[in-house]
């Protein structure tokens, strides 16, 4: 593909080693291991140091990126398009070729139950089972060994990596991607005590609701309500290894980073980040685009929206960080306070000694 | 199903809008958003608010609940049981139908080895796999796709939901409930480092044992034991993600929340609650009743049974939670702590001053 | 088997009890637990003292213990060696049987695809699948329900426990052990965010590679990269519920415990030691023979080799500790200080009424 054709692909304007426009592009590179034949991106100013050593033949940059320092440059061709990395990985699939992962058509070893409906050009992988009364949508894709409970419903175009569980009665939308090993809709944590210590099982009747355009990570677990849904809105996406409770909702458009969880009937913002190993408590709301920094454990309920939380009990991200800076200091301030205590009884000390001689 | 045959059913009695024990219950709603021809329920006083709006046609109250104030409301029929929310869970599955989620029978392509048992009434689902010598007790379910491995035994009126792995030899007790992904006696994680700086495996040879009603959620992993056994008491509950190392021991009815980490060898007590991400160091004891906080983590034994932790390192839940309420205002601690170090500062100097005034 | 043959099993050296080398030994057990016909091992000093009251009849101990305090001990033989506890691992597999947990061949249940290749004396488990243009080494084991996706790769003498999955094109080494449930190579978390809040999928065209004598524990998920490859390299041991995010490198022979996680394009030295539930910050890399210790969150590089880190955010593992201590004591280090501002409070005041007085 020539650097022409990539930038009519990508509607960028050539700029630069002019006559560079007809050179082939074979593979795409980081700016600082790129070669001759590459084409690479510079989005973050601080690479930028790199273009006077990259061996790279075209770099895709911003529209308002200055080109005069490198005016004399012949081997580089500049692409200018609106987000270079954007750009970047928009051309990503004309360079790394994927094989086609799902095959076309019913594996003649998939179950498909009584009751249960396929919707047009769907994929249903080897050893996969669509129980009685599921629904799976035009051009969706079941991986091998996935099972699809009784009643579930799966939209169009929506792709289920091999092995993954979507229990009874749950509901997933279009255009959504698990991978394999989610489990959507086991029973939720339900245990009330009893008054000999043990516990009885609380009836999970709910369901799980999944949205469009949700990605959901391998090995993530999305817990059914107890009654009525736990639901992900549209946009969501989650990482690996996450745990969401029973009666969660998630607002549209966030996103959540591997191994954190939500507790039950929690309700988290649209536009929301939560960074990896984060934990938020039960009962609470999440106010909308709340960035919440990892591994901080949210107990209590944030009002005020677009605000970053930081630590263990989260708190307001500068405010905490402050703190945990000086409990970096904390052994010496206390040093400090101890030799204040003695300077402090010396003065006293010396004050009381002090009378007698004023009246001496 | 009438009013009068709900009160009949939970052992209640009917009290208020006395004719209404006629009218007929549709479905179960929250208090605040309940319709007529629901029922509700009343637990929490802080919802006793809603009684005076709820459309609800039944609200299960508790035998001291007073009514005097609602004795002219004519729309709600009380029904008076030991515990409302009890009573509500009871009912539950009157109202809401879940689909049989477990065929009866052997589906023909699950695969009973040779010296494989299975008792009376079992269902055993699509490509499940019961190993060479492993037993399944009678009324129990395996879900499609299970592998239960060599020589396992699981009890009676057990239920393993699609994907579950146990592996061979492990023993699961009656009525227990493992959900989808779980992982039941996969290899503890030893490692023994050799003088070049690799590591050797050390072979865990034990087994998982996991005795009656207990529950263990989605995606969760209890790895076998080295020697001897990992083992789960009787009414253990256990959240999803959460992970059990080799030669752990869990005490009767304790219950251990989503994504908590128990390390090889401790035994933790029973009738303790371990809340969501907690992690639980290696060799050591857990006392009974012991209740630890969401991300806690503890790092010694604890000895005296019935208190709760909270922090990393953990400490007596009262204590630890001044501290980071303390940590919060340590920024702040510290300008004070500088201020009153410049005020000394300054009274010594006056004091130094002094003399020679004195003297003058 | 007798004491002697497995003294020379292990090219240990019979001392004590001197007679006993044809006594019969029939298991192993703890020293503390050990009776008669068992062998056993000390290893840590501070079990010693059950040497005066333990049944066994033999006891692998170190070339340097000092057997005289039990020379009229007539009941045990020692058995000295290099590491009695290594020793003790290597007699296990001799004591403790374990059925052969993979059956030879392939089953007739396994899908082969067409331009999938197997190598010799493979086990491949009832309802596998070998995707088109996979691989599979001599000798390896792929048990029940495991996925081997298109143009993967598994090397020789390599062990998959059931329900594994292996993304496409992902390369995995020789004698590599994968526990159930484990993914390999789902799509890191790309997520670019758009103009309008939404975010779109960036696609994830690389791999993962495991090295050769890796282990990866039950429900670990380890993403493919964005472009090149997540790069797991010899001789790494990873427990169970571990994230490891796309382009992550982890040098050889680091060992990452139970639900650690490692956020993306991280490289991770060699001779690492990653406790229970640590987070790992994205694009930071750690140098060799680092500890960090259980729960901690490492935000930063860390550029000195052999060090402890411990904390969130971490820090030096005695700094640490010592400002973790000095938090437990923080509320009364505010009340000293509160107590001493009074104090100087007073002082002030005092010396702001001296001067009258020396005038006076």
């Amino acid at each position: 593909m020539t650097i022409s054709e990539i930038a009519s692909y990508l509607g960028g304007e050539v700029v630069g080693a002019a006559t560079a426009g007809s050179c082939n592009i074979e593979r795409l590179e980081k700016i600082e291991e790129a070669q001759e034949g590459s084409i690479t991106f510079l989005a973050n100013p601080k690479y930028e140091k790199y273009l006077s050593t990259t061996k790279a033949s075209a770099v895709l940059v911003s529209r308002k990126f200055d080109i005069s320092p490198y005016a004399n440059c012949t081997s580089i061709a500049f692409i200018r398009v609106d987000d270079p990395y954007v750009a970047f990985l928009h051309i990503l699939p004309l360079f790394i070729k994927v094989p086609e992962l799902f095959s076309p058509g019913i594996h003649p070893t998939a179950i498909i139950e009584e009751g249960a409906t396929l919707g047009a050009d769907v994929s249903i992988g080897a050893y996969a089972v669509v129980s009685e009364g599921a629904y799976i949508g035009d051009r969706t894709k079941i991986g091998v060994g996935c099972v699809i409970g009784k009643f579930a419903i799966v939209g169009n175009d929506t792709t289920l990596y091999p092995n993954v569980v979507v229990y009874h009665q749950c509901k997933i939308g279009n255009r959504v991607i698990i991978h394999s090993g989610a489990i959507i809709g086991a029973d939720g944590f339900g245990q009330a005590p009893k008054s000999d210590g043990s516990y009885e099982k609380i009836p999970q009747l709910g369901i799980v609701t999944i949205e469009d355009d949700v990605e959901i990570g391998a090995n993530t677990t999305i817990d059914r309500a107890t009654i009525g849904e736990t639901l992900i809105h549209r946009g969501v996406k989650i990482d690996n290894l996450v745990q969401i409770a029973h009666n969660v909702v998630i607002g549209e458009h966030t996103v959540i980073a591997a191994q954190a969880g939500i507790s039950g009937s929690t309700k988290i913002g649209k536009h929301c980040q939560l960074a990896g190993q984060v934990g938020i408590s039960g009962h609470i709301e999440i106010a909308d685009g709340t960035v919440i920094m990892a591994q901080s454990g949210v107990p209590n309920t944030i009002k005020e929206p677009n605000k970053m939380y930081f630590g263990y009990p989260a708190d307001e991200a500068r405010k905490a960080q402050r703190a945990y800076v000086a409990l970096k200091m904390l052994p010496e301030t206390i040093r400090e306070l101890t030799a204040l205590k003695n300077k402090v009884a010396e003065l006293e000390k010396k004050l009381e000694e002090r009378p007698s001689s004023t009246k001496g």
